[in-house]
C-alpha cells in the first residue's frame, strides 16, 4: 500500500505502526534494531528537495531492513534529456524497484500513485502541504511520554502558513482524538489559521497549561522579506526559551517538539537544548523507526 | 572478460547470455530473481552522460547478483583536480574493484581496456558508436515472441546517423543471421545508410510485412536545428501511430520496440502505448535479466 | 576511539593496526579479503573537498567490513537551506550512525569530537594540515620492504608547505623513530622547513643514500602563479626520474612513494612508473587494508 498522507490511516493503523516500530526498537536502548525482513526488497529515493534528516533516516530505515536502496537525481539522470517524472516511474515499476520514497516541491506523488497502482510510493515532503512520516514520528515521540494521545494539551508556534509540517500533524492530531489544540504566531505567519477558535497570538497565555508544545522552523529570509516582521520582533514575542517555557506552562509534565532543522536563536533558545523536557534528538532517533514501520507496512500488507 | 562491443561476440555466445538471463527469470513473471553469485565483486560506476534505465538497470542487477556497487562521478571525485580518467581506473584497479561500467560521450572504453587487462570494462553506452547492452536486450525481448532471431522482418524508424542503439543492433541482427532488415529515416538523418540498398525513405512501404518494428529517438532540438526538418512534417511522415502500424504492416503478428527514453507525440504517437504488440517496457524489465547475464559473463569467465 | 591525528597514536598501536591489516591480506595476493565483522555499524562518508582515492578506499573497506555506507553531499543535504555541520552530525548521532568520515578543507573535526562523545570521527583529509590514513598506508607500505620503519634514510620532495600528506608523515615517522629524515624543495614552498637542520635545496645531494623517497604533488597552477616558479625550472631541479634515481642514490634497495594523484610530468617522470621500486600502486592497494584496520580499531575499541 501507499503512504501518501495521514488522512488515509485509521486510529488502529496509527496504533499499527507505532507497535512495529516498538518491535524494532532494541529494549533499553534509543536504537533500532537490524531487521531484514525486507532483504528481497529495493527502494528508490527520488528527493527533489535538499534533505538531511529525512532523507538519511529513510535510508538508515532501509539499510535496518536489509532493502537495496538505489538513489537517484535530476542532474545526473535522463530527465536532464528531458525525461518525465511519471517515465522514470515507469521505468522504476519496470525493473522491479519495489516502492519510491518521493520528496518534491510540488503535490505530485498522488497523481503518480494513481498512475502506477503497482508500484508503492512513499511520500518524503509534498511542498508545503504534508509531510506524513514526520508526524508519525511526532506522535510516537508524544506517545512514550503520555499515556494516551487524545488527552495532552497541544501548543504549536511558529511559521503555521508555510509549514506542511502542521498540516499533517493536525490531520493526525484529528485522528487520535485530540481536542485541545492551540496554534500561535504572528497574524502574518497564521492566516490560514488566525480565523479559528484555536488561534492565540499572545504566546504567554498560549503556554498556559500545555503538554506538548511544538516550535515551527521560521526562515529567516521570509521574517524580513515579504512579511516585514523583524527578526528581533519575532524573537521578542514568539521564541521560546527556557523562562519563558518554566514562567508560563504551569507545570513540569510538559515537552517540547522541532521538526528541524533548528534555528536556535529565532524560534528557540539555545537554553532549552538540554532541558529534559526537550524531545528534538528523541524526534530524529524515533524517525529510524517509524520509518522502519512505514516501510514495513507499505510493503508487507 | 570485457563487455566492450557486440561484434566480439559470436552467436553462442549470445545465446549463452540470453540463457543466462533466462535461468534468472522467476518463472511466471518478468522479474529477475536475487542470485548472489558475484557477493566476493565489487562495480563501479562511471557514468560520464545522463543516464536513467541504463545505470539503474545495472545497479538493480548488481544488487540482485550481491555485489558491492561504488559510483564515482566527476564533480566530487578528483578529477575535479585534473587527474584523467585513465588514473582513476588505476586506482580502480589498485583497490581491488572488479569491474568498471562506464558510459561516455567519446571512445574511450577501447583504449582503457587495454591499458587495465586485470579490470573488467562493461560499455553503457560510448558516445554515438555503440550500447551494446541495449542490443541484447532488444534481443532477448525479441526472443520472446519469435522462434529465431534470424527470420522476422526487421524495420528501424528514426534517427539514424545518430544512433548508438542502431550501430550495435546491427552488429547483432549480422551475428545472428538476420537477412531482411529495412531501415526507415528523412535524408537527413540517414545520411550513412541512405545509399545502401535497405533504405526506404516511405514509411507505408518500409512497414509492410515486418514484424520487428523498432522506433529511435529524435532529439528535438536537432530536427529544427541544423536539420531545418520541421516537427510537423517529422510527424506527418515518420511518426508510427496506431492505425498506421495496423494499416501498413498487413498482419498482426509484429512487435514494436524502442530504447527509451520515448518522445511521445514526436517519434511515437501514445495510442500504441497501451497496446499488445508494444515491447516498451518489456524491453526495460529484461535490461535487468540481461545486465545480470552480462556482469555474470564477464566476471565469472 | 576517533582516529583524528597522527599524534594520538603510540607505536605499539601503530603496529597494532598494521597487524590488524596484515591479517586482513588474503596470503600471496595484494587483496584485502572481505570479513563482516561490522556488519551491525553504519557510516556516514562527509566528503566536502573532492576525492577519488581515499574515498572509495573507505568505501571498499567499509563494504569489506560488511557495513552499510551512507553519503551526503552539501548540495542535496539541509545543508543547502543554512544547517551547520554540527547540526549534521547530530542528526547522525540520533540516527545511530556509528562513524563519521570526513574530509574538509578547514579544521573542523576535533571540534566535533569534542562536541560529539558518541560518535567516532574518522579523519580523511583536513586542509593543508593532516591526513593520517595516507601515512599509515605509507608507512605500512615502508614496513612491506623494510624490517624496521626506524632504520631507513628517508627524503621527502616536493611541495613541502601546502602538503598535509608530508605533516602527517612527519608525525608517524617520529613516533616509530625514524632519526634520518631529509626534506627537500625550492625554497619558495619549503618556508616552513628551509630553516631546518633537515632541508637541502640540492636535489642530488639530498638523494644521496636514501632509502624510501617520498614525492608529494605539486599544484601546478601554485607554481606558475603566486610563487612565479617556471615550470621547466622546477622540472629542472626537482623532478625525480629514472635515471636521475639510480645516478644519485647509489645503491638499489630504495622506494619511490606517492601519495597520488601524481602529475606525472611534473614531480615524477613517466619513466619511473614501472620500475619495482615505484611502490605507488601498492600504496593505494594497501590503502584498503589500513582503512579497514582503522575503521576496526576505531569501533570496536
Amino acid at each position: 500500500m501507499n503512504f501518501l498522507n495521514i488522512n488515509q490511516l485509521k486510529a488502529a493503523e496509527l496504533e499499527e505502526i507505532f507497535q512495529l516500530a516498538d518491535n524494532f526498537l532494541i529494549p533499553d536502548s534509543n536504537t533500532f534494531k537490524q531487521d531484514p525482513i525486507l532483504a528481497d526488497k529495493k527502494v528508490l529515493n527520488l528527493f527533489f528537495e535538499p534533505s538531511t534528516r529525512t532523507k538519511l533516516s529513510f535510508e538508515v530505515a532501509a539499510h535496518n531492513l536489509g532493502m537495496s536502496v538505489l538513489n537517484l537525481d535530476e542532474l545526473s539522470s535522463s530527465m536532464q534529456k528531458g525525461e518525465s517524472l511519471e517515465d522514470t516511474i515507469e521505468v522504476a515499476c519496470n525493473l522491479g524497484i519495489d516502492a519510491c520514497i518521493i520528496r518534491h516541491k510540488e503535490s505530485v506523488i498522488h497523481d503518480l500513485a494513481n498512475q502506477f497502482p503497482s508500484m508503492v510510493f512513499i511520500n518524503a515532503g509534498e511542498g508545503a502541504i504534508s509531510h506524513p512520516s514526520q508526524s508519525l514520528l511526532d506522535l510516537f515521540t508524544i506517545r512514550q511520554n503520555f499515556d494516551q494521545l487524545s488527552k495532552p494539551n497541544y501548543l504549536i508556534v511558529g511559521d503555521l502558513d508555510h509549514s506542511r509540517v502542521l498540516a499533517s500533524f493536525l490531520e493526525a492530531l484529528t485522528i487520535v482524538g485530540a481536542k485541545n489544540i492551540t496554534l500561535c504566531s504572528p497574524p502574518e505567519l497564521g492566516k490560514n489559521y488566525s480565523a479559528g477558535p484555536n488561534f492565540d497570538e499572545d504566546l504567554n497565555s498560549a503556554l498556559d497549561g500545555k503538554d506538548v508544545i511544538m516550535a515551527l522552523r521560521i526562515q529567516h529570509e521570509r521574517l524580513e522579506g515579504a512579511l516585514n516582521i523583524s527578526a528581533t520582533d519575532y524573537i521578542d514575542k514568539f521564541q521560546l526559551n527556557h523562562q519563558k517555557l518554566l514562567d508560563a506552562v504551569g507545570h513540569d509534565r510538559f515537552i517540547l517538539l522541532h521538526p528541524g532543522p533548528v534555528n536556535y536563536g529565532i524560534e528557540l533558545n539555545a537554553d532549552v537544548k538540554d532541558q529534559d523536557y526537550c524531545k528534538i534528538n528523541q524526534q530524529v532517533m524515533n524517525g529510524v523507526g517509524i520509518r522502519m514501520a512505514i516501510l514495513t507496512k507499505a510493503l508487507l500488507s
